[in-house]
């Protein structure tokens, strides 16, 4: 762990308040936000001085509003140990976004009175944009009210659209994933290509084509799957689309489609949802199902070959059985660095990885202030994008490829199957009266 | 490998011919089937003496019927070897399906044209139950012709519904990877109950739900995934089923599917086609995307709670990256044991699982012939599905429960991702004139 140098002097550097700890996830669950919390929590339990207590939230800020406390010191050590190779949130996630602070206060000032009643000085957040908002507004609340409190946030994101970071803990492993999972169906569309002869395999990235792009690393060679990445960043064209993937078959005899789940039309439109050609079948039909499903119906009416249709969905972001170490490793880092960051007087930043420049890949971690990250949107830039907008270039290559390296280690029970921990969860006594309607 | 007793002497024994033994893979790719034709390919280069050349179809039967064949023993022994690790189908795959023999021998005759230009005397046809009867009546054709030639059958389907052998090669890996991705997404599920509180997981099996069930070894505890198994053997009936969603939602506040491809209404039409409740979602669209899909629409509309659908498609097949060691082995082992029965003159029959009775789980090889097995279909027995009909016994555990035993082998490159074999498939000179139309 670098110290936290010129970074660190940006944030707001303030005597340490006393109190407890509260780690909280939020949003979509990774392979690796377990770990995430894994670091904090281990950090924060090794010092017992720094904090009177170490808290999470169930289910996330939902937790907090409801005052679904839980006491982490009760765990067995060995499961907190365990998340570093959990996949999902083991403290439960939710997808509530708080309203604006500036339009209703009611929700921040819950918070607040709810670690107030706690005394929970420090707020550890691994999430996303929206959760990064949350926890600055949460901070601007506290300084208003003269509550002296802590935030700092944990970036955590499969779709690695986090602006001022080099990557998003969680993309590696997703990235790694679904690139053995391209590698492999791709054999699959070789091997039937005289009758499966196309395959639309849908990854997640709703605004941003990181995952998608990821797949590319699968290609080691020319024929190899996937031929066309459809990416949220290049507007989706009919005609041209047609036109690659008959070029494909001229020239493979078969043809291997990555889709982005957030792919869109010229108009806007995201194509599981767009009307039109996008709308029908050969047969006539609407179409439901996604983006990997209008672009399977658009290939079987308007090339007339068969078409597949894969979609591992929520499976793909909880891969544990074949995450990537080096993901793994980063995320338990930014969790442990959120503490460090705390004792060393940082308030209101968020953990970041910032990757070494020069050739071997080496990455440390920095820092950035909640309020600047949390309106920053990073999508694909064009020049990771390939001329033709369905391929990726060397220079993405370069940027993704260290991101999946190692596999994370496994434990596999007697029975086959992965071995996942699973926390006791145990409620604090609720200290705020009456009950809270969330909203 | 147990010596060719019993059932041995229910096959043909024959003097053994003289020739060229050919390899051919057939219908859908699976994580093994190339470590079956290994098995055959190793064992059939070992033998020197008794093969005057070791052949390969192009795409199977179609390689066959258009006089593409490969010359195996040019290939990289390193690259052979390597499909022990490898998924799909190496050599090619088709789903052509010849007609019957008595309506038509067109196709047959053209098979026996090619073996003869060839000399080809010994066919290894590694598929399912239409497989087997291609080469039973292949072999009935060739003796009434009086051509000397050997077929032996080896078994493989990721469905596991071939009958007269314990199991299907294919079966414990892609029951592996649908467990791992259940008990994965469980936790997806489980995390973001507040929001997605549903989640629907389709699977591959088109006419049994073998592996529907498996993912049922996923379910360690009452309370996690899957919850719900929807099986092909057991009629859908709309009210029993959000009936058991609501109980499932009362008891877990929230509710894991998994869905076979095949599951029927009670008057037998595939969900994923049928009509009425089944074809409009909330919205009064019409729903494609295959069983999972109208599932999902049919809980959005009658539960109203959010669902999502999972559906690995080719990708679960193909699954390496986490594949049962004891599936890889017993594939490598069935591929070795054909080119064993051919040398010891057995002919016209395929290659079965023998599971060994009593506690440990140990399991050999035997033989069927190919007529019997090719008209046969096992779907799930009674006595391995639950009483509630959307669960499985602990008989069911105890028959799965070994197949998805030990991980196999993977090479991993620098980039972090698989490595698969890649075969130079080396066609050999065409010695029939004209071409052949293949309908």
């Amino acid at each position: 762990m670098p110290p936290f140098g010129r970074e660190a002097r940006k944030g707001v550097i303030m005597n340490r308040p006393k109190g407890k700890a509260l780690v909280a996830q939020s949003g979509g669950p990774t392979a690796v936000i377990n770990a995430s919390a894994c670091g904090v929590i281990q950090a924060a339990l090794a010092h017992g001085d720094a904090f009177t207590g170490v808290y999470g939230a169930l289910n996330g800020i939902l937790g907090v509003l409801q005052e679904q406390l839980m006491d982490l010191e009760r765990e067995d050590p060995a499961q907190i140990d365990r998340l570093k190779r959990t996949p999902s949130a083991a403290l439960g996630s939710c997808r509530h976004k708080l309203r604006s602070l500036d339009k209703d206060r009611r929700d921040y000032e819950r918070i607040l009175e709810v670690f107030r009643a706690h005394d929970i000085r420090y707020f550890f957040y691994i999430g996303g944009n929206d959760s990064m908002d949350t926890a600055a507004k949460l901070g601007r609340l506290a300084r208003e009210v003269d509550y002296e409190m802590v935030a700092i946030g944990v970036p955590k994101t499969i779709d690695n659209d986090l602006a001022y970071t080099d990557h998003c803990p969680g993309y590696g492993s997703v990235a790694k994933f679904n690139a053995a999972a391209v590698m492999e169906a791709g054999l699959d569309t070789e091997a039937l290509s005289t009758h499966d002869t196309c395959t639309v395999h849908e990854v997640m990235g709703r605004n941003a084509g990181w995952i998608a792009a990821a797949t590319g690393l699968a290609r080691r060679d020319e024929d190899d799957a996937p031929h066309i990445i459809l990416l949220p960043e290049v507007p989706f064209v009919i005609d041209t689309f047609v036109w690659q993937v008959k070029d494909c078959l001229a020239r493979r005899q078969r043809c291997f489609v990555v889709c982005g789940e957030g792919v869109k039309t010229p108009e806007g439109q995201y194509l599981g949802q767009a009307g039109g050609d996008f709308a029908k079948d050969a047969f006539g039909h609407s179409q439901l199902g996604g983006a990997g499903e209008a672009v399977r119906a658009l290939i079987e009416s308007r090339v007339g070959v068969k078409a597949r249709t894969n979609r591992a969905g929520t499976a793909q972001r909880n891969a544990m059985h074949f995450a990537s170490r080096t993901d793994v490793e980063e995320a338990y880092r930014v969790g442990r660095s959120a503490v460090e960051a705390a004792l060393a007087g940082v308030n209101g930043m968020m953990v970041t990885l910032e990757r070494h420049p020069g050739g071997a890949y080496r990455c440390g971690t920095g820092l950035v202030e909640l309020e600047t990250v949390a309106n920053g949107e990073k999508k694909l830039p064009p020049e990771f994008i390939g001329p033709d907008g369905v391929s990726v270039t060397d220079a993405f290559r370069d940027y993704a490829g260290p991101l999946i390296l190692g596999e994370a280690d496994l434990e596999i029970a007697p029975d086959g199957l992965p071995v996942y921990a699973r926390l006791g969860k145990h409620l604090v006594a609720r200290r705020t009266t009456g009950s809270y309607n969330v909203r």
